[in-house]
């Protein structure tokens, strides 16, 4: 078995994920995370509201996985979410367009970016034929197929809903509110971890091409003028880049930087980008990622989103190729413009000038008197369409007369009727449309990546095991307590000791069936930090061992030390240093 | 205002919730967690974890919320989980029929419980008119409209799928898998925290009734004939009960009963029931509800699911009225069975014996070489029959000769030629399907409970001001810290405090705008327990103040003995035994 396949039957077995509704056939793209898994996800999710939510001191918040059809207008998921997909005449099965051209033709990389008719060309000139039953699929049309789940919110189908496809929509949409929490004052982050969902056409690759997933995005609104980066804070911090330059190049590879040189000789474009790739260092290595099989790649031209100035993916190797498990986008003023231009409230922040400016402003006061008797209904129209003017354009009012257009008709007004004047007025700021910096991660690749990253095998006391080296902070279990024997009193004691751990706020299993060396590859199969075991001296001298996984070394501590010796443990001592 | 209100408008403005999507005219029945809301509920939620799973030793998993249609047929929501609604034929609005009939109809308290004919007719003869425009509803027809959000999954229709309306079927579906995590032992309990959705015709009521929501739900899967729940543990808890007999009684109210007396009274039937009654007192207290507001209420006959042998539900007061919020049910094999029939796997567990047992068996060894001849093709199926009939009927087999039915067609074989025998076998157990029982919590409605059971306002300094008196574990932040004055360092201190006690692992605001009065209120409004504040007698003795919520108490201690002082006062000590 290769190594994901290896993975994969462990996390079904154990409890870490596996594809749901087998009972019914399974249904593809969705995966059901088991007790361990659930425990691991949690774990990983508590560490990353840690660094990304309070260490930052940004908000976090809760919004609906359904949301109605407006949002998906404003943010362009409607029209252009899209995957290309062919049907197969003969045995009906749908497939990736794009992909069967990738899969098929030497030369083509990103097909994706190509026309649905040019795919389709591709298609019948290459001969491609239908991978499930062999018939060609030359002359078959490719369609667009929008990848959101759609739903209907109420009776009927006048209110169409979808599930969001990134969680970042929730906050968007919000933004007029959550500006008010944060006092009308930039910069300010919010957070959201939850469901995303992705009508996947082809799901594959266990937890990486699923159809319902977990994100944990941060948006962070900052005023573009104004606002940097604390990037002193993260400047030393070294990353594994994997720029564009050396995507291009004929031997390029990953290159180290500090964040401060990759800032200055221009490789990452944005100081943001920059300093949420160094802040996140610290999380990858927290929950255990390998830093040897991790990378940061820089978007080429072709793949970012027109909006986007500067994009990094962080990835992860697994089982030879390389995986998105964070993006990071500089998405300009896009979102909230968007949704601006889209609702009926404004998507903007005021700001305060350092000093009041005064400006000069033209204004006018038509003279109704004039124009109600001369132009009649269309007499309002014509004041606001001179206002209008005056504000666009004032040398229009240098002559004696001004002439508007209302509905397609001209009107010509002395400039004497207009009240025209131009007046200096004293502005204390502007309204200004916040940009975003959005670092957004994806929580089942990161729980895969660091169940394949942290399994291992090894021999010990002559015996192949099989270990998840998972950081304590992380494993679903953090100490797991034996009886030697469950006679003696052993197992009550045993109990004991693991109630003990449990109201000190530790995650504890207690397990008595097995010999000891069967009951320690179990835990070190789920990735257990420690084991405790107590035993007949426990009865003497009140000890009892601690065990730990990686090392498999031993040593006794007094029953009662027991939970701060675990703590320290968690902390980073050694058996030795307790 | 009103009490619910008033809430509702401290909700909007501090950030616990809001309706979502306000800036598209908003979408009825969806609500957004602002920050303090989504970390309140993020604490009750864990709150229920530490009682539910942790402290039981239950396992925790989480499912997708998408599930496919064959998981609804069995579970019965394809067919049963439905509302009446009637159509305005003259403004188009959509109404539940039978809130209709029970809000304009004197004597109908539960017209769910009505077919939609009889409701159509009760519309008809009480002359019942569109709410939204006053059209006459006579004549209109009442259809049946299934709550559950339906979608499609992958391209086009083929694969209909559903958003879970209950977290429950996300479990029942994985017991196989469940089963052998749980080293085929009953009793043992998976809990799941998730996403729920129900496609509400009227929701209302803030966080009561609305379309998506959060639950927190436990199967416990038991033998019926063994487990017996360790009711000692809890046998005088006191449970405010209102009970079937009360609730039919003229001057009825609700009873306190201890758990022991009412399953000894038989009050409640399910000792299974009555034991997690009692274990969940624990939680609503201490998630902070107001247990003068509270009250288990029995199902009465007529609202019980068939299949439910004994229903109580938690309800609070809110607004004058009682709200679910927890619904107890002893399940029976109900969900199983029907997930047993339906799909392809076994949905059982082994029961072994206490002693395996002897019992004759009936069975059959048919010579095919006269078969064969004699039959041609349906002598398989007749072997077939012959052996089920041996299992079901062996007195058919008395005589000489024994006829079976294939196909329709009689056919008749000599007894000796079936190797018909009865031997002795022993078994070692049986296959069982487990019993559930179900506590089954609504996160949000307890969430909206806790912040109107906490909310109230009082005078201090000749000021009234609005508090929320949560408990310290759920209140969103623990502890504000505040510098007295923005300079002579009293902010760069007060930072370093406020840093300190964020590392300590307490949630944690800062705040320097306004007075200090003004701040204290800010805090009292969402609930903080506890505000420090740095001064310039910090800089000169090292002690901060220590502000008390509650009393609006002070009382003076060492920076460094900070984060300790706080972790006493949030496991209960008082401002004195500091």
């Amino acid at each position: 078995m290769s190594e994901l396949e290896t993975l994969t039957e462990l996390a079904k077995r154990r409890g870490f994920f596996f594809s749901s509704n087998e009972a019914y056939g399974g249904t593809a793209g969705f995966y059901t995370y088991g007790p361990e898994g659930a425990a691991l996800k949690r774990n990983l999710e508590d560490i990353w509201r840690d660094i990304f939510v309070r260490e930052l001191g940004n908000m976090e918040l809760e919004a609906p996985t359904v949301m109605p059809e407006a949002v998906f207008e404003a943010s362009g998921h409607l029209d252009g979410f899209d995957d290309m997909i062919i049907e197969c005449p003969e045995c009906g099965a749908t497939h990736r367009a794009d992909h069967l051209v990738e899969d098929e033709i030497e030369d083509i990389e990103d097909a994706e970016a190509y026309e649905p008719t040019e795919v389709a060309e591709l298609i019948a000139t290459h001969h491609i034929e239908c991978p499930s039953c062999g018939e060609s699929l030359a002359g078959e049309s490719v369609e667009e197929f929008n990848l959101m789940f759609g739903t209907n919110i109420g009776p009927g189908s006048s209110a169409p809903g979808y599930l969001r496809p990134e969680t970042a929509q929730g906050i968007f949409v919000e933004f007029p509110r959550l500006k008010e929490y944060a006092r009308n004052k930039l910069p300010f982050g919010v957070a959201q971890i939850g469901r995303a969902y992705r009508n996947e056409i082809s799901p594959r690759r266990a937890l990486v091409r699923v159809r319902e997933f977990t994100q944990a995005e941060l948006e962070h609104f900052i005023d573009p003028e104004r606002d940097e980066p604390p990037i002193d804070r993260v400047a030393d911090v070294e990353l594994p880049l994997y720029s564009v330059a050396n995507q291009n190049a004929e031997n390029g590879g990953v290159e180290t930087y500090t964040v401060a040189e990759a800032v200055d000789s221009g490789i990452i474009e944005s100081e943001w980008v920059a300093y949420y790739l160094g802040r996140s260092m610290d999380f990858y290595e927290r929950i255990g990622i390998d830093m040897d099989r991790f990378r940061y790649r820089q978007h080429l031209p072709g793949e970012r989103a027109h909006y986007a100035a500067d994009c990094w993916d962080a990835e992860t190797e697994l089982g030879g190729s390389w995986v998105e498990v964070t993006g990071f986008a500089y998405r300009s003023d896009y979102d909230l413009s968007k949704h601006g231009d889209y609702s009926k409230e404004e998507f903007t922040l005021f700001r305060q000038y350092d000093e009041p400016k005064t400006v000069e402003r033209a204004t006018v006061d038509p003279d109704m008197s004039y124009l109600g008797p001369e132009f009649g209904g269309a007499a309002g129209d014509i004041a606001a369409a001179l206002e209008s003017l005056a504000g666009r354009d004032r040398s229009a009012f240098d002559g004696d007369e001004v002439t508007v257009e209302v509905d397609g008709d001209e009107y010509t007004v002395p400039v004497e009727r207009t009240g025209f004047a131009v007046e200096e007025q004293t502005e204390a700021g502007e309204h200004i449309t916040p940009h975003v910096v959005e670092p957004s991660f994806g929580v089942g690749r990161l729980v895969y990546s660091v169940l394949v990253h942290s399994h291992g095998t090894d021999t010990v006391d002559d015996e192949e095991r099989t270990y998840l080296d998972l950081p304590a902070e992380l494993a679903p279990t953090t100490v797991a307590v034996f009886p030697l024997m469950t006679k003696d009193g052993l197992d009550d004691r045993a109990r004991e000791v693991s109630e003990t751990l449990r109201e000190a706020g530790f995650e504890v299993a207690y397990d008595d069936t097995g010999n000891i060396g069967r009951r320690y590859r179990r835990q070190d199969e789920v990735g257990t930090p420690y084991c405790v075991t107590v035993d007949y001296e426990t009865q003497e001298d009140g000890t009892v061992t601690i065990r730990e996984r990686d090392s498999t070394d031993q040593t006794r501590v007094p029953v009662e030390g027991l939970p701060a010796a675990i703590a320290e443990l968690v902390d980073g001592a050694t058996l030795a240093e307790l």
